[in-house]
C-alpha cells in the first residue's frame, strides 16, 4: 500500500453498538477511508438515517456483504454476533484482506474448551491457528505481522492487563483469583431485551451469568501462557446503571513476602512508556475513561490480610472493542499506533 | 406501660438519611407516637419545612436535645453520627429509656479493635457490655430483654444474614472471605460533597476505602462468634450510582464435600420462617428490596473452583438502619415484629 | 355488603407496570381482599414467581379472565391496554359487579374525538353514560355512586388538577394554554421497546407524540367542563431518564387584574382540606411524592410577561393510575379515602 | 502570527466544568499550545493531578493569573465566574491579547438590564462596546474582527439558534415566546450543593429560578435585534438528572398564513451549510450532540392550535460554552471553523 494513501476498510456488521462505535472512531481517523459499512437488514439505506447523531459526519449507505467484493479493501472488522464470524471467515478466507474479529470465535486455542463454553461446534477451525489474541500490550509483535486478530472480550481486557505482570512475576498466586467486574449496559447489546428495559435497570443492580460466563477460559488461558502452571479464576460479572464502562474490582492471593511497593514497580515496569495503560493511586471511577481507549490501574496490598487488590477500569465499547480493534490496525499496517485514539475522556 | 396506649419515641438527630427514614416509618407505625424529632441546628423549625415530601404526613415541631427531658418516652432512637452517639449515652444513661443506637458506637465488644479502627477512643465504655447487637434473626432473644441496642451497619448486616448460618454449619472456610459490596449513595450521608456530587456519581462507578473500611471488623467480630475460629475477610466497598440498596457479592472457600444443595438448606432452615429474610433462586436486583425490611439471598457453588458464591441485596436505609431499629422496636416491646414495615418493595 | 368483611376485589391483567402497582396497594389494603388476579399468558404460575419482590407478601395464582366467574366479587378494576377494555366491559357489563378501569376508553364522553385521536371505533357505546371520570377532587360525588369509573390518564391527572379551579375562577385564558409535560419510563410500559432500551433513555432525553398526544382531548374536554367557553391547549410530552413520576410545567395566560396573591388563594381554597393535593412555594420535585398518592402544585404569575406557571408533580403510577383508582375505591364503597394510600414519599 | 507556528492561548480558571472542556478540546486542536491553565487556589499542582482523566494528555502545572505576563499569548479564555471576568478586562484590558470571555459580563449591550438582572453594578463598562456577541451562526463577520467575545450562554445558544430566523423572517410572533429548557446538572457548576447532592438531583426533576432567569435578557436583547420589534419571553429552566446537554422547547404563536413547511425552508435556508447546525424530522434526544459541537432542531407547526413548535438540543459545554469558544477562536484567527471540534457525539 503507497504511504500516501488511505486505509481502505469495511465494517461488516455495523448496527450494534460495537460497529456503531467503529464507525465513530474510524470516521474521524487521518488514516483510513471507512469504504463500506455492511448490514443486510438495512441494506440500502443511510447510515445516518439509522443512527442521527452521525448526520453531517458520516454519509455512508450500508451494503450487503456480497456488494464487499465490489471494494479493494486493505482490512476488514468484523462486527457480527459470536458464531456468525467464523462463517464469514470460512467463506471469505483472510487472503483477500486481513480481517479483525471483534467476536469470541478465535479467541480460544483450545478449542475443546470453545467448544464446551459456548455450546456449540467451532465451524472455521482451520483457520485457528493463524488467529493472534489482539491485546497490544502484550502481543504487539505478532499482531503486527497477522491476519486475522481475534479482539479481545471487554471483561478480558479489563482482567488481563493489570494480572499478567503481576502473574508473570510471580507476585500472586495463579489459582484463586476472584475477578469481580461490573460493565455498563451496552456490554449487553443494542436489542431491546427484558433485563436491559430502562426501569429494570435505572435504579437496579444485579449480577449475572454466576459461574459460567464465556469470558472465565479466555482470561484463564491467556493468563496461563504468562503463568508457570494453569490458573483458575472466579468471574462474576455485573450490570451496572450507566451507559459505558467496566470495573473490575480483582482478589489474588499475594505469595510469600510480596510487598506493594513490589506490586507497584512490576505494573510501572510493564506499562509507563504503553501511551493507553495508566497506574493511579486512588481507586479510579468509569468516567476517568469514558470515551477514550485508555486503561486505569490501581493496586494494592492489603497485609492483614495477605490478599492483592487490583482496580481497573476501561469503557467497553473503546478498549474493550473498537477502540482496541484501532489500535491493533494501527499497529498491523505501521500507523503510530495512538492515531485516531487520542481522543480524552469525555469527563463527566 | 398499657398495651392500649402508644409508644412514645424520639428521634435524635434527623436531618440525615436515617433520621428521615425512622421518620417515615414511626409516623405511619400504628403502635407508636412520634413524640419528639431533635435537631440542635434547626430547633424551633416544622421538619416538614425541610422535608416537604413529609407536608401533610408529619406535624412535628424540632426541638433540641435539652428539651427531651419535657417528654415522657419509652424509647429513644439514636440517629447520630458515629462518636456522638456515645456522648449522648454517656450524658442521658439507658435507665430513663432505652436506647437503639444506629450508629457504630456500640457495635464492637473488643474496644481496642472499635479504637483502632474508628481512631478515637472510646469514651462511654461502662455502656458497652449493656449494648446487644441488634440483628433480630441471628439475637432476637437478647434484643427483647436489652436497654441498649447496637443497630447494625448496612454493609454487615448485607453479609453477616447470608454468611453465619454457612460458616456456623462449617459449610465455608472462615478465612479468606472476600466481599465485594456496593452500596448506594444515601449510604454516603446527606451532606453533599465532591465524591457524591451528581456528575461525579452519576454514570461513574468506583471502589473506596480500600482495605480499611470500618464495617469489616464489625463483620468478623460477629461472625467469628458463629465460628468455631476467627474469621478474617477482605471488604471493598464500591459507590453504585442509584439512591439506595446495598448488594454484596460474597467469595467464601467450600469445605471439602459441600453441594450446593446442602448450602441452600441451610439457609433455608435459617431463614424460611423469617419474614424479612427471602432466599431467591436468580441473583437478586436492588430493586427487589427497594423501600422495603427484606433482605434477598442467593447462593450457589462452583464446583469449577470450589468456591461458594453469594449475592446479596438490603435497602441500605431499611434493613440497613432504620427499618432493622423499627424491627429491634418491635421486639422489644412485645409488639408483632412485622409491624409498620409491611410495605411492599418499590420496583421499579 | 356487611361492614365486617373485606371487599372482594379482582385485577384484569396485572402483568404491567400499572397492574403491578394496584398488586402493592391492594395487597396493603385494611379493607381489601385480592381475590384474583388475571393474566391470559401466564395462567397458573404464582404472580410471585413473576415478580419476585412480592415473594412472602402476595401469595396469588394468576387465573385467566373466564376464572372471574368464579369469584363472587365486589369490585373490579380494568388495568387492561387501550381497547381492551372496552372489549370486557361490553362483554361483562357493569352489574355483576361495578368496574374502575385503568384505561382511556371510557375517559371522553365526545365519542367523535374519542374516536378520532385513538383512530378506532368506539366498541362500547352502551356504557359511555355510565361512566364517570375518576377524579375524586373533582368528581366526588358522582364517583361515590358509579358503577363504572373511567381513572384518568397519567398527564390529564397532573394538568387537570392545577387548572380546573384556575380556569372556572376566570384566572386565566382558557385558550393558547401550554402544558410541557416529562414522564418517567414506567409511562411508557412494561414491554421492552427500542425506545425504552436502557441506553437510549439513559443520560438522554427527549419530545415525543409532537401535537398528537391522546391525553390533549381528554385534558381539554374535562377543563371545557369548568370553563365557560372552550379550552383548547398544547401539549408536549417528554420521556424523563427515571422510573417514576410525571412533572408538567403549565403556561397560561393571565387574565386583566389577576395578581399571584389570588392564583394561590383560589388553589388554597380548593384543596388545603383534600389529603393528596399539597400547594407548596418552591417548585417540586418528583422525589417529594414518589411511591405516594400525593399531587404537590406551585403556582406564579410573572407580571412581567402576564404569564401565569404553574408546575405540578405526581407518580404517574399512584396518583396518575392505580392510587387514584384505589382512591375511587374507597370512595364507592364508603371506606375512609386515604386507607390504603397512607405511604409517605420514597425520597431520597 | 506566522502561518506555521501554533496559536499561544491561555485559560484563565480552569478548575470549573468549562475550563475543563476547553482543556478537553484546545489539548487536542491541531493549531494551538496550550500554554498556560491558571489557578489561583491550586498554583503549582499538575493539572491532571486534580483531573486524572488528563493523565498521560495534559502535562500542564497550574499558574497564577500574575504569571501569565510571562507568556506571550496570542488569545486568553476566560472561565472565571460572571463579575470575575469583567474585573480581569478592566485589569488588563484587551490590547496585549484577544480574549474570548465565557462569562454574562459582556454579553448585554443594554447595561441598565443586565445590573438588573445580575443585582450588581458593571464594572468594566469601557468595554463593552468591543464586545461581540459570540455566536458564529449569527455574528461570524463580526466575531473575525474582534478582540472581546463574550461567549453565549447555554440556554440562550439552544434557544436563539433556532427562532432567530424564524422571528427574522416574520413567521412567528416576537410576543409571547414560551421556552421549557431542561439542562443537565453540569450546568450547575462544579462545586457540591444541596441541590446538586447525588441523591438529590437522581431520580428527581424539578424547575428553578421561575421568572428570573439571567439568560432571559439575554435572549431578548439578541432576538429583538433580529425583529422589528421587541421580543418578550418566558424562559423556565429545569434541572435534568443526567451530567450534560441541555433540551429547548420552545412555543411561539405561528403568524398567519405560516406552514410547516414554510418553516422549515427558512431554516433549512439558515443552516444548510452550516457545519453545526442539523435539522432534523425526529425529536431530537440529548445524546445525539453528547460531546460534540451540534446543535439538533427540530420544528413543527401544530394547525389545530396555530403553535410553532421547536425542540432544540445541544451539549451545554460544547456549544452551550467551551466548544462555542474554539469556534470563535477558530473565526477569530482565520483557522477552518471545524478543527479542533470534529469529534462524533458519544452515543450512548
Amino acid at each position: 500500500m503507497p504511504a500516501h494513501r488511505r486505509l481502505r476498510t469495511a465494517i461488516v456488521g455495523a448496527t450494534g453498538y460495537t460497529g456503531m462505535e467503529l464507525v465513530r472512531l474510524l470516521c474521524r481517523h487521518p488514516a483510513v477511508e471507512l469504504s463500506a459499512i455492511t448490514s443486510e437488514s438495512r441494506t440500502g439505506e443511510y447510515y445516518s438515517n439509522l443512527y442521527p447523531h452521525f448526520a453531517k459526519s458520516v454519509s455512508n449507505i450500508l451494503v450487503s456483504q456480497d456488494q464487499l467484493a465490489d471494494y479493494d479493501l486493505d482490512l476488514i472488522f468484523l462486527a457480527l454476533p459470536h458464531k456468525a464470524s467464523m462463517g464469514f471467515v470460512r467463506q471469505h478466507g483472510i487472503d483477500r484482506a486481513p480481517l479483525i474479529d471483534l467476536s469470541a470465535d478465535f479467541r480460544l486455542q483450545n478449542i475443546a474448551t470453545w467448544e464446551d463454553w459456548y455450546g456449540t461446534e467451532h465451524t472455521c477451525r482451520e483457520h485457528l491457528a493463524d488467529a493472534v489474541y489482539g491485546l497490544p500490550e502484550l502481543y504487539r509483535p505478532a499482531i503486527s505481522e497477522a491476519r486475522l486478530v481475534a479482539n479481545p472480550g471487554c471483561y478480558p481486557t479489563s482482567s488481563i492487563l493489570p494480572l499478567a505482570p503481576l502473574i508473570k512475576a510471580g507476585l500472586v498466586s495463579p489459582r484463586g483469583i476472584v475477578i469481580d467486574a461490573k460493565s455498563g449496559v451496552t456490554g449487553a447489546g443494542y436489542k431491546p431485551k427484558p433485563s436491559t428495559h430502562y426501569p429494570t435497570v435505572n435504579e437496579g443492580f444485579s449480577a449475572y451469568g454466576l459461574k459460567r460466563h464465556r469470558h472465565t477460559p479466555e482470561m484463564e488461558e491467556i493468563l496461563t501462557r504468562h503463568s508457570g502452571s494453569n490458573v483458575t479464576l472466579q468471574l462474576t460479572p455485573h450490570l451496572l446503571p450507566v451507559n459505558r464502562g467496566i470495573l473490575s474490582t480483582i482478589y489474588a492471593a499475594a505469595v510469600n513476602g510480596v510487598t506493594e511497593e513490589r506490586l507497584k514497580q512490576v505494573l510501572h515496569s510493564a506499562y509507563d512508556k504503553e501511551p493507553f495503560i495508566r497506574l493511579v493511586d486512588h481507586p479510579p471511577s468509569l468516567d476517568n475513561v469514558r470515551g477514550s481507549n485508555f486503561c486505569d490501574i490501581c493496586v494494592a496490598l492489603d497485609e492483614r490480610t495477605g490478599i492483592v487488590l487490583v482496580v481497573s477500569v476501561i469503557d467497553n465499547l473503546v478498549k474493550g472493542a473498537a477502540g482496541q480493534a484501532v489500535q491493533n490496525m494501527n499497529i498491523m499496517f505501521g500507523i503510530e499506533e495512538t492515531t485516531g485514539l487520542g481522543a480524552i475522556p469525555l469527563s463527566p
